[in-house]
């Protein structure tokens, strides 16, 4: 990070995370669980160009939120991983997913796992952080999978809307 | 806001938030009560450019995140107050506030009232909000007042940097 322009720590976290697309790459390896240049640039809902892309995962790689190392099952093809930093950005993605589906026209299919996570609280953010560990930093897997609750109620939800069965 | 590039609610938070100043300048309303544009430009800690500010509070405005009103006490000076789906930031900063004072260089005399915040939990959230409420859409005053504990404490950590008295 260039000089910051205050120590307040909101301005240090709006700094650090530079700008939306480095949150929207970020949201995309937790949930999505995507590892690869290529997944992230495929499947990104937003539509995020190339070049921001590779700029973003530079950056956040340079800023201790990503670390990335040589896929031993696919060569020539970097992986990337959440650092804890990165986990620890749970309960501030939650409060944006929260606020989203409040104040801003969310899809509902997208807006189930926001609802879920909001009202799960603490304890399911701790729960996922663990996942997240499991996932990205070696850790024991956790006993809850908060990742596979939130995939249910999401695929529940596609499924309810097209319409209950007669 | 323009044509939106996702339904995620993550997404469209970051949309309607645009950049970092959009959140600088709520925070700076929210935490500091500067509601002029001249006090909210001479009080950035981050030197805010006053044709940033300006257009920032013109966008905040126009998302309805901001009011703006004549200021009966003031000729000519406009009166900036949040509104409900400002208010509802809170626990996002709260959330900003806490990650910026584990991950990156955040100032303690800057930190107290992040640290606090986090501490405090919904509860201490929703009292602000109802402060909030109170100070900007004239609700009736409520019995907390987070905001004077949150001065108390900056005020008690900043005399506390100048070192014990021996």
């Amino acid at each position: 990070m260039a000089e910051a322009r205050s120590g307040c720590p909101i301005n240090l976290t709006l700094e650090t995370l530079g700008d939306r697309w480095s949150l929207i790459v970020i949201r995309d390896i937790m949930f999505g669980n995507r590892r690869h240049f290529r997944t992230l640039l495929a499947g990104s809902m937003e539509g995020i160009a190339s070049n921001v892309l590779a700029d973003r995962l530079k950056r956040l790689v340079a800023a201790g939120l990503l670390t990335r190392r040589d896929d031993p099952s696919h060569r020539q093809k970097a992986l990337y991983s959440l650092a804890e930093p990165a986990i620890r950005l749970v309960p501030l993605l939650v409060q944006m997913g929260a606020w989203g589906t409040r104040h801003a026209p969310a899809a509902p299919a997208l807006s189930i796992r926001a609802r879920l996570l909001e009202a799960g609280g603490p304890a399911m953010w701790d729960a996922l952080m663990a996942e997240l560990r499991h996932l990205h930093l070696g850790a024991p897997p956790p006993p809850r999978s908060v990742a596979a609750e939130l995939r249910a109620a999401y695929e529940a939800e596609v499924a309810g809307g097209a319409g209950p069965v007669t």
